[in-house]
């Protein structure tokens, strides 16, 4: 059964609005625990149930209150966030110790932000736990495209087939998370080299910044670990149109081949559910921004625009140069 | 003082999210009624307060519940549309003959239509009296731009003195709002002739759709009549190449002068508020697009894309061809 651009959007936009139905809303929210930091207000994230009974919450580090659903850091107000840092550390290495979850057993020693409002650094915490705390993960995702006599056609790398997430899905031209501090430009120009071999200069003559898609993912088996973790993200998103003589090629082991796509094979594609479900996402915003989808041939036009640029309920982080 | 564009963003988007402080949400809420129509689940509209106690509602046509806050129209639950705007329109009527709003004396003999969920046609009403219920309105918004060796600039109309509403302010290369039946694209053409003077062939051969813009505006005195009425808008955007020697020029009334601006001149005269609040979000989402605003250059970046595509929590149309 073929998948609406509208499915695709539902598989990556998950979690529910409080608009569409306050009580069910209500009464979902209590499947997590809310992710506290001690000495700011917001809320960084959501904690599944499973995994906030699951943890081991030392209560050196942690208060952990079951009526109110919410576990908070209790270092001091004005810690530092190398102290911040430091405490959450020991609980991840406790809970690898433990073997308490799956999705650890795909540690990538890369350091993910959490901020609080008004975007100030609160601390950083291995890639791999970002979906135990429901924090806002950063990254970019780019399309690669030639337009010519042939029209427009798009650069679609099929992951490895050994890749611990997705593994074989088709994904977009390049993409990646930011790590703490990097800047989204920086990631695209580092990423467009490790994945598909295109050299700075290219990417610097050749690339549009074009906005970010955003969304709250609700992790499914495909993408490795346990099931029903969130994952609110943010990817900035990049067009690169390229002269029908420059050819990505795979550079790291991530990626399997790239194939050069007419707009109808990537849409097909999309339908089959071949793509990344993020992916889908950024697919569909390069297809209306280029005009491709338009509110005349695509019935959930509205809905497809709104939801793939959700207000996220948490902190974000301005990635603004100083 | 200049205004970021986030606070241009904040004057456009004003009315409040639950998901920032649901208390104060829940206590904004009431100044609102709901407007429903019999037959349907879903509200419409939300009426300020003021309105839903000044109107006339005749209990032939209408209940009105001051607990509940709602305000509904009773025809059958099968009614045809033509029944259901017949009704709709008698009370305007009634309303402009006891002189009630000031609004309506900007009647336009234009029709907006309301739609159920999943796109249902339920009934029209005249579109000065939109802003009363509070429905959500569509239009088109398009940019013209030049890009050449003296750089990307954008043709910047100036309103006529004499409109009713916004007079003298700054104005998207073309814009208007989508009666009942009228498809965007279709708008878009009409428009571009009857306010910039570009011939079909030339749209025809230089536009793309680029997405849409949605947001909830909060009319202020500048809109002209009653101030604190609700207008939630969806825009769909297109972006116009035009070579340097088409010169958009006014046809009709509305536009006083059009203005070549480069990117700088453009960004000033936003920073000055000299804009339509709407128009400063177009441009803004042109901005972003264009890579001309990044994540890099834009402190507000995130909060300005999830705003300026707010998910609208009425029913709203597909625009589909059939």
């Amino acid at each position: 059964m073929a998948k609406s651009n509208l499915d695709l959007v539902n598989e990556c936009d998950k979690f529910p609005y409080h608009q569409d139905d306050p009580s069910f809303y209500a009464a979902h929210m209590k499947n997590f625990y809310q992710f506290r930091v001690n000495g700011c207000d917001a809320v960084l994230g959501y904690i599944a149930k499973s995994v906030a009974e699951k943890f081991y919450w030392s209560p050196d580090n942690w208060a952990v209150d079951t009526t109110k659903q919410t576990v908070t850091l209790t270092t001091a107000a004005d810690a530092s966030p190398e102290q911040r840092t430091q405490a959450v550390a020991q609980t991840l290495n406790e809970a690898v110790k433990r073997d308490t979850f799956q999705i650890l057993k795909g540690w990538r020693n890369e350091m993910y932000p959490v901020f609080a409002p008004g975007g100030q650094f609160l601390l950083e915490l291995e890639r791999s736990a970002s979906p135990l705390f429901g924090i806002v993960a950063y990254g970019i995702h780019c399309t690669c495209y030639v337009q010519d006599d042939q029209g427009l056609r798009i650069w679609v790398p099929r992951r490895s087939r050994t890749k611990q997430t997705y593994p074989a899905m088709l994904d977009n031209t390049v993409a990646g998370g930011m790590s703490t501090g990097e800047k989204p430009y920086e990631c695209l120009v580092r990423e467009a080299m490790e994945e598909a071999s295109l050299p700075e200069d290219v990417v610097r003559a050749n690339s549009t910044a074009a906005g970010c898609v955003s969304y709250i993912y609700v992790r499914d088996p495909r993408a490795g670990g346990e099931t029903g973790l969130l994952q609110p993200e943010v990817e900035y998103v990049y067009d690169i149109k390229l002269g029908a003589d420059v050819i990505p090629k795979p550079c790291d082991d991530e990626v399997e081949a790239f194939y050069l796509y007419t707009v109808d094979e990537t849409k097909k594609a999309l339908a089959n559910g071949e793509f990344k479900p993020n992916c889908a996402v950024v697919l569909i915003d390069f297809f209306i921004r280029h005009g491709i989808l338009t509110p005349e041939n695509e019935p959930d036009f509205l809905e497809i625009v709104a939801k793939i640029h959700r207000r996220l309920q948490f902190p974000t982080a301005s990635h603004c140069a100083k």
